[in-house]
Formats: structure tokens, C-alpha cells, sequence
């Protein structure tokens, strides 16, 4: 088999593919402290991932015995690498590697399959189309940290894809899916369904560092609502807030809440953050909120299908990566720029970037637009 | 003279034109619970209000005396209406009426003088780009209750242009003066230039309760970048926080300081939502953060140009009239729908409806692109 040409990371979350994979995740994923800062962490990490593991398991269970994340992303990637291959000859054959954050596989396993298929050139791709430290900084983070560990640290010319919240491809394939979601109502009503965006929320300590994801979440709505330029009025909350400290608001049970009483009867939820079906969609959105919305008297309470994987979706994900590697750019503008205030020294880092800008002066000279 | 056949209320906060008027202005300004919230409002509101006259009146000196917000609204009105009379001879002649909040001429201003004038059709057209509950919400409720107190509740067919964040003349004159901002750095160092977007802050509390400002200062800041497709990098920050409670960030002079301990020696700031300026820009952001920037070891600190009456930004002001007056909508899709959160009875409110929708079942049927 001819060795591939160009290998691209697709960097996620990731969910627990069975029940016994969920106490693992979690105790992966409140060890992360890029992403959830405790006191005491090594200890009080295991002991809260522990103490919510048989609730968590529980909503897996609910939902078909575990996340259909990987499934998804093994169908885009390889729906995006046959794209590639046509639309990029230049930088073919191109492969995929999963690279998950609290599951495998990880950035190991993703790195290690690169050097066997014999991958030099890298593409680290996230699947978030919004910047947030908590979720594309640290999985880039963790990359280079298992290129170390891995021994693979000068294996691979990097480049990457950081952001993508206003692509039109995306922008593309989300109305499709608000205009599917709303074939779900009668056509008398159809007009007046409140669309209620909601995204993963941060806490806002991390937004007052300088967190670039409000600002893009606001932007991928937009764009979305402008590509459809339809007659329904719109919201944007945030859901998923665990813990004391303050989460970015409006949240989105609350504003489900205060609809209801104020008697809205229709409304279409429309997940904007995150592209695969996944436990904040299948049990948190439809089941949960969908029993509140039941309470409160929300009679038609309905959710857009996921991106997963549309044909749509995965032509976009081949044209981000086309567009970037014609680039020839190793990173966008923003990559390099930390946030005003963090602490963390090994953000925003890139291993063995590709030749064309290494003599680049200054690194936010760059120009890409993915 | 013939009658005025359609007035546009330009609304805005305004702001004292002269050192006179900075304590009246401000037991104005925090008289409004529409935009801050005290306990014992009518006996603490005027005595913050005095308490930090003094001050106050000191910055408006410095800036000249007085805030240039009413000659530049004017010149805008006047280039506004000169440019409708041409695009939209059907609803000519044209009148422009100045109704700020806190400070004349406000609201019963601009309706005696369309009374006046022999207008019977209306357009509430807000100068704030991005839509708040805190500045438009307040601006419109303030209108209807003027039309109360003067006896002209009848008196106009009214429609509302509530919102403009991402219109493309705006967008357009947004970027050229970024542009222009960028040409005053060495074309050595200018494609690094870091562009700090700042937007006025508004209370977490706010934000919780469902108010579309971030979201749409997020959208503003993303069409501004996706406009000027050029390579430097960018941040958004909030500024103007007062008071004990929590803003939304991160906060422009933090991230001032810290980007300047950072190394960073290049800076532009631009005002991303007051389109004239005010003691926001010309004192806030141009002395006192400047300031601060240059006790950081920012060396090259500067500011884009207010949109003020430069000739594209009132192309556009015209183009979003004459939009909305060939829509023949009262609104856009998005006024009817209060905050989730919304306690205020009052808000949301339109007198007299343009005919073309007085039948209308359901307001938020009703489409308009501004």
C-alpha cells in the first residue's frame, strides 16, 4: 500500500463508545485542567468523576449504551479524505486519524497510526467549529504533549486548522439542517417556531481571560440566520453548566422555562457548537429539556438533526481542509495569539511547522482564512 | 414648505453638549431603571448621579467641553434624509428628528417637532447597531411613553428598525476605518498590528436574562474580519464597567495591561458599537486607556476613527432606511420576542403599526432584513 501523503488529525472530545468506558472518561476528563480547574485536582478530580459515573452511565444507557461520536467522525473523515483525493491531488492520498481528548483513540493512537502509515506532512483539524481553550486549545495541547511521549515529536511537518465558525460550507449544512427541523412543524405555524440556538457554555471566568468562543458562537449564528433568511425569530443560550462558579448565560433549561410560562408553544433547538450527535443532544437536549419543555407547556418542543454525517457537512470538512492546505499557511491569524489572560505557557504552541513560513518573522504575519 | 412625508427618529443616548449639562444628564441617566437597576432608585440614583458630576464635567473638559454626539447625528440626519430623498422618491421628502435619552433633544422633541412638520409616518430607527434592551429597549419604551405625555399617541403610523449589526454598508465602513486605522503604523510592522474590538459591557445579570447584545457584537466583530480578509489578529473586549456588579468581559483595560506585559507594542482599538463618538472613545479609550497602554510599554497605541459623518457610513444609514420602507414591515423578526427573562411589561411595544401588517395574526411572522 502506497504510504499517505498527508495525514489529518480530527481532534474532538469523544464519549464513551460503551457503559464501561464512561468512569474512564470522566476521570480523564475532570483530570484535564485546561479544562475544569479544582482544588486539590488529583484528588478531588477522581472523586467527583467517581461520584457522577453511575448517573452518567445511567444517561448512556438511555441513549443506546453509549456516545455515537466516533462512528460519526470515522464517517466524515472518511467521506472527507475520499473528497480530498479528488479535490486535492497534489497532497494525496490523504488519511484520517481520530484523535479523541478523554477516550480513545487518542492523540497517541492517532500519531502512532500516522507513523505507520507513513505520514510526514499533518494536518491538525479540530472538529469544533469555535475556538475555546477548554476544547481546541486543549486538545492541540495534548497533542504535542503525546508527540513527547510518543517519541514522535520531529515525525511530522505540522499545520493547523484552529477555527472554522463562519465557513459557508458549515454555515451551509447547518440551515439545512434548521430548514429540516423546522419540516417538523405544521405549515401554518411554521413561520413564528422560535429558534433557540444553544451551545456548550464556559464559566465566565474563563470568557473574562479572553476566551475567543462568545464572540464566535455569536458570529455562527449569524451566519446561519443570515443563510436562511427566513421570518423566525431567535435566541442563543447556553447549556451544560456543571458546578459552583458562574457559567455564561442565558441557560439554556431557564430560557426553555421562561418560554413555557410566557406561552410560547413551538420551538426548534438548534445546537451550534458541537457537530456530532453526542450526550448534550441525545440526553441532555431531547430528554431532559424535552420533559422540561413537556412541564412548562411547550407543545411542540423539537431539536435540528446533528450534522453527523451529512453529505452536506462532509464536503465542508473536505473544502476547510483544502482551502487550508492550499494555503500553504501552517495556522490562521488567531492561532498564535493568547489569550489577554492566560497562564498556561505551553498554549498556542505548534511542533515542526511546515516550511513555508519557518522563516517567517513574526508569527501572526499569517494569513489564512479556514 | 411642503410636509414632511415620512420622519425618522434617530435614536440614541446622546450625550451633555456642554459642562452644563453633565448633571442633568446623568440624574437622567441613572433615573432609567431600564439601564441600571439601584435599590432606592429615586433618592440613590441622584445622589450617585451628583457625586460623580464633578468628575465627570473634568472629562467632558478635556474632550472639549462637550460631547460631539448631537452635531454629528445631525450631519448624519441631514446626509441620511438628502440620500433618501433621491433612493426613495416615494416616501419623500424625508425628515430627520434627533430624539436622545438622557439629554435633549429628546423623544417629546422629536415627536412635537414631526407633529409640526405635518409627518404622519413614523420610523424608530435606532443608531445603535447591535440591539440592547439597556440602549435600544430603553430608547423605544421611552418613545411610546413620550407619546403619552404629549398628546401624540395617534399621531404617526410607526415602524421600527431596531437593529443593524451585520448590514453591509455598515460592515463596509466599519472595515474602511480600520483601514484607515492600520495606515497610521509602520508598513513594517503593520500586517502585526493587534486589533482590540471593543464593545460597551453590560451586566452578567443582563446577559442571563436573555439580552441579544453579545451575541450580536460577536456577529459585528466576524463580519468586520471576514470583510477586511487581512492578516492581523484580533480580539474583542468589553469597556465602561461600573458599580459593583459582575460585566461581561474580558475588560478592555485589563487586557491592555496584560497584552502590554505580554510584549505587545502595536495596538489598534476599534469601537465596534457606538457609531459617533463620545466620552467613551475621545476620553475613555484615547486618554485614560491610553494611558494605561503606554505605562505597559505599548508604544504604537491607537484608535480607528468613530464612523461620525464619514460619507460610506451615511450611505449606509440611508441604505437601511430605504430597505426597511421597501420591506413595508414594522419590524424585523426579532423585536416582538422579549428576553426570556424580560419583567418589563412595557417592553417590546409598537404604537400605531404601519397598515401593511396591522392584520398580521402573529408578529414574529412578519420578515425584515435590516
Amino acid at each position: 500500500m502506497a504510504p499517505i501523503k498527508t495525514g489529518i488529525v480530527m481532534m474532538n472530545l469523544g464519549g464513551p463508545a460503551s457503559l464501561d468506558q464512561v468512569e474512564p472518561f470522566l476521570l480523564e476528563l475532570f483530570a484535564d485542567r485546561e479544562i475544569i480547574q479544582l482544588p486539590f485536582q488529583s484528588w478531588l478530580g477522581p472523586f467527583i468523576a467517581r461520584r457522577r459515573a453511575p448517573k452518567v452511565r445511567g444517561l448512556y444507557d438511555k441513549i443506546g449504551g453509549g456516545s455515537p461520536i466516533l462512528r460519526y467522525t470515522r464517517a466524515q473523515g472518511e467521506g472527507m479524505v475520499a473528497r480530498l483525493d479528488r479535490l486535492s491531488p497534489g497532497t494525496a492520498p490523504h488519511g484520517f486519524y481520530v484523535a479523541f481528548r478523554y477516550v480513545q483513540p487518542k492523540s497517541e493512537d492517532a500519531l502512532r497510526a500516522m507513523a505507520r502509515d507513513g505520514v510526514t506532512r499533518a494536518v491538525a483539524f479540530t472538529q469544533y467549529p469555535q475556538f475555546s481553550c477548554s476544547t481546541t486549545g486543549s486538545s492541540l495541547n495534548e497533542l504535542w504533549r503525546a508527540a513527547d511521549r510518543t517519541g514522535l515529536r520531529d515525525a511530522f511537518e505540522w499545520s493547523i486548522i484552529d477555527r472554522w465558525p463562519v465557513h459557508e460550507g458549515f454555515v451551509a449544512a447547518m440551515a439545512e439542517t434548521v430548514r429540516e427541523g423546522l419540516e417538523q412543524f405544521d405549515p401554518a405555524v411554521r413561520d413564528q417556531v422560535l429558534l433557540l440556538f444553544s451551545a456548550h457554555s464556559l464559566p465566565v471566568d474563563v470568557i473574562d481571560r479572553g476566551d475567543a468562543y462568545p464572540q464566535e458562537i455569536g458570529a455562527s449564528v449569524q451566519a446561519v440566520i443570515e443563510r436562511l433568511r427566513g421570518p423566525n425569530p431567535y435566541l442563543l443560550a447556553y447549556q451544560s453548566e456543571v458546578g459552583p462558579v458562574r457559567w455564561l448565560g442565558p441557560h439554556t433549561e431557564q430560557v426553555i422555562r421562561r418560554l413555557g410560562a410566557r406561552g410560547h408553544k413551538h420551538l426548534l433547538v438548534v445546537p451550534i457548537a458541537f457537530t456530532s450527535d453526542h450526550i448534550e443532544t441525545l440526553s441532555e437536549l431531547d430528554r431532559e429539556y424535552g420533559e422540561v419543555a413537556h412541564q412548562v407547556g411547550i407543545t411542540h418542543y423539537r431539536r435540528t438533526p446533528a450534522l453527523n454525517d451529512r453529505p452536506r457537512f462532509i464536503d465542508a470538512l473536505a473544502d476547510i481542509v483544502r482551502e487550508h492546505l492550499a494555503s500553504g499557511q501552517p495556522y490562521g491569524p488567531l492561532y498564535r495569539t493568547r489569550c489577554a489572560g492566560c497562564e498556561n505557557p505551553q498554549c498556542r504552541q505548534i511542533l515542526n511547522p511546515v516550511a513555508e513560513v519557518a522563516n517567517a518573522a513574526n508569527p501572526s504575519s499569517v494569513s489564512l482564512k479556514a
